[in-house]
């Protein structure tokens, strides 16, 4: 039997790549989209290229008034959602896409590659946001392991459009401006340091102090990646040695030799991680490269669907790469 | 029983797309992939995205020696698979991506939203080009109800880097040239051109003269778009009418009111086609839209090896497009 | 003795070129710049890249209380200008770079390469569209020396997307939406179809019929490029030396026997043709490519500028192509 | 009296831009173009946007063989300048835009707006390269005040692709490629380090230790950006007042509030940096951008041209940024 969907905020992008991936999910039915603007329009009208989904209809987003579902995708602009998703009835379990809910009590946080056994039997899971998930990868096995400290880390990150988003509101977007351009924004202040600082800490078990995270807008419409600098004195083979155990069971964390390429990742749900390290210097370099949209959003959301389901966590996500 | 696949080629463009479609593929294993440059090496330090099937080796093409195979994709650059396709056993049905063997005797012309019934007995096929099939998509319909003459068909066609490829020769495809620029090329002579009039013959049923055929290179990796010209009395909506019967059974061509846009197709096996006419002026504008490496190369090979091996045309096809 | 100019609609893409050319330009003093939207901001706040004249104050847009100038240049958004600009003094000479005054009664058309001459003497001149600028170099020399016939021509244009601008209304632009991706608008219906079928009838002497003008986005920042489709037995080679005659004395037209690039012209007043045609067929192909902010917008108006002042046409355009 | 000025690599982009500023400056004459490539072409065949100097032929570039010169440019791949331009006669100035002369004895080292005085009277500089003329811009006032510690910076770089050049190496630059990727490459052994190490330890009379430096190639032709982490007990407003006071007296360094953008500097000799701090952390993040063609190479030449041979250092360096 299929599980019914609904997604909420299908005009967004992180909507619209949910939408894709339930369009072939063999195991979810889409039963319901809705949204704020675009009441009543056939979602085919928005996305040619949907297939036999594209006949749905945009509905008004009412929790209350909720056709029978099995899980909710909700990818709603920050401080949105609170109120609203509060109102879904406790039958339907909800992804949240948006950051509404990261590190709210009741909510799992759905950092899948990491800690999946306490997202399965959770009925609310806040998805990570898409620095965390690029930043997280990387930094996770280190962590774990205790071979970097948990101070003082930079993260030096750049994004494609579509995950600075319209929610940014110190870029603009427009095409003339953004092509040809690359600049650094949200100084000290990106409204993802406090989940990323969580859960650097929950992994290492520490206080962390000093993070530092630089975001970058770069003229590309998917893709992001994290350099990131630690101190440890520990060499780049260990490092990917114990971030190849560490994901042995992770079929969607690829811990590479080369530095990865934000293209490897592109209409997937994969990361790429790798290393370089120069112990003399108590140095650790990690980097992390995903699709924004894809294990930044859209694509680690169904993954969480798929574990909260008791379906393997793969369904639906198997698709490879779009290369070039 | 799943079909035994391989591909030929697996380092170009074409072969790289049909290794994605390959891949998540319900009917096919991939079990043989061959080519020149890269023997020996693991797909995967190619193709750093890929699932399971990363884990096969190039080998050394040579069609005496293949293993047992159902199905075998060519994507060999023009004039490098003629004698070498001629050797592969008659048990291997053959999906020629390249140019070599379109309107060759013993060879389908594998048009496929057009002539599906005639390619389900082949053996052989022969993909139709990029350009012929964004072309011909929009035009069939016309021809075939003659509400257009097959004569002085005027083509302004635009085509992303990956279309144009390596073989196009005249143009170089270094990022700092291409980008923020556009230019035409192969100005009445392009390569493409005696397949498109044959093609038109064919579905008219006329020999058709004066075929304008101009080509432009985009500054956009995927994506390619035919803007053609024609002669006819006809109103707009009696062609949306005609081609929305003409493809009433056909899951991948879209007929659309809004002139189509190549991003509607990006990553997915579609093509749109729409129409703008002017009966008091004799004129009708025909517009196809479609990914290069889709419909136009990878997309179509694997469609038609659906229809030969006896599967639904759609099977491992349903993706819907990479938006944005 | 300097020459005292003003810009109103300094936050536009034409306003902003036209402040790049005058702040380097020997002969034009920059001393008033207005505009709507941004009034009581310092120029170099909006673009961080200019000299001395970033100092200056954008001013509220009042034709009754400007400064004391010689020239005006307007950029203002379409149906805004007619109004304002009957009340600016008429010892204000005033080039308008919008489309409010083409083919308006007492306003020279400033197609500066065609007609320098009549351009001399007036005190309003309209600067010709981005889409005409690059359409009629390339038409003008044939059409003038009747090569081709007036009738039924084809205008298979594409611009990038500083070109299609805020006023074209029908397409979004951004960065997410309009990058890898191509398609037409406006079919059969564009704004700037009078204007060239004004300026073809009047440089044929005829009054022509069936112009056929189709626009298409392609997601790079600068660039147009017209790929014409015409009527004329004639050769390639004919169309090229009538072309160099034409042209002889006119520096920002390159007849070239390459087809265009748009790139040979970023960042300058340059417009290349070229040709390539098949009497046998009884076929023209002429081909113009400009910048759309140069030749297309405000590199135009600065010779148009130029020309009314007395001062050589050259003044101040001399830059060469930014490449890459 | 017009400086004789010749180039020799004019096939590069490096090379290519300087012949675009050489083509209006007021005080040079171009009289020589050599390469090894293309010899016999005239220049406007590779550069259809040059002026009067596209009538120039590229000559076979032999150093004993020059015509009468005041300024050579170099531009040469790296290695293949040492053995020839120590050739080149002791009357001719040289500028070397390529890398195998920095810091090498005999050399001027080219930091046009850190030590313009001592290039003064040079007849050799080496031009810095791109990422030391972006990243040193940003630190050289805070390490010239000690606001900084010299050790364990960490510059995390982005370049476009024009920058990454053809020495790169480790990435292709294929437009499929290189369109909507980003990677870092050349980790933790660039060749770059080194120079920009000297300059530090030279600015701040210190050996520093640890330097890092991670380049990143971004899908765009120009631009190039340094993000850079250092410790200091500084705030944000006292760096942004140091460096405003050390570069008082340089027209082409900008010190801005807002983070810079690569574009604002786009065909100009500019360099924008800012500051963000927090003294609490002992953090100071230091950006730098520029043009990786401008500053980042030709413009710097140009300008390191202009005070050797006793101009202002602004001739022909002043035209404003192209936007957009």
């Amino acid at each position: 039997m299929r599980i019914k969907v609904g997604i909420v905020g299908v005009s967004g992008y992180g909507g619209g790549e949910a939408l894709r991936l339930c369009a072939t999910h063999p195991a979810f039915e889409l039963v319901y989209v809705g949204g704020e603007g675009s009441v009543g329009q056939r979602l085919v009208e928005r996305y040619p290229g949907l297939g036999k989904i594209g006949a749905l209809t945009i509905e008004k987003w009412e929790p209350a008034n909720l056709p029978k579902l099995d899980v909710l995708f909700a990818s709603l602009p920050t401080g949105q959602s609170k109120e609203a998703l509060a109102r879904v009835p406790a039958s339907v379990k909800v992804v949240d896409i948006g950051g509404d809910h990261r590190y709210v009590e009741g909510w799992a946080y759905g950092l899948a590659d990491v800690w999946p056994d306490e997202i399965k039997g959770a009925s609310r899971v806040a998805n990570p946001g898409c620095f965390p998930a690029a930043t997280l990868a990387a930094l996770a096995p280190l962590l774990a392991e205790k071979l970097i400290e948990p101070h003082n880390i930079i993260i030096d990150a750049k994004t494609g459009v579509s995950g600075a988003g319209r929610g940014g509101g110190e870029t603009t977007m427009g095409y003339g401006e953004v092509n040809e351009d690359l600049s650094p924004y949200g100084l000290l202040k990106h409204v993802h340091m406090p989940e990323i600082t969580k859960t650097i800490d929950r992994i290492s078990g520490a206080k962390s102090e000093g993070l530092v995270f630089t975001p970058h807008l770069v003229p590309m419409t998917r893709g992001i990646l994290a350099t990131i600098y630690a101190k440890g004195k520990v060499t780049t083979e260990r490092c990917m040695e114990i971030a190849r155990a560490f994901y042995a069971e992770r079929p969607f964390v690829r811990v590479t030799d080369k530095p990865p390429h934000t293209k490897w990742a592109t209409g997937s749900n994969l990361v790429f991680v790798s290393y370089a390290c120069d112990p003399a210097r108590n140095l650790v370099i990690a980097m992390g490269a995903c699709d924004n949209l894809g294990k930044g959003a859209a694509g680690q959301a169904v993954q969480n669907a798929n574990i909260i389901t008791g379906h393997a966590e793969t369904l639906g996500l198997e698709g490879a790469t779009l290369w070039p």
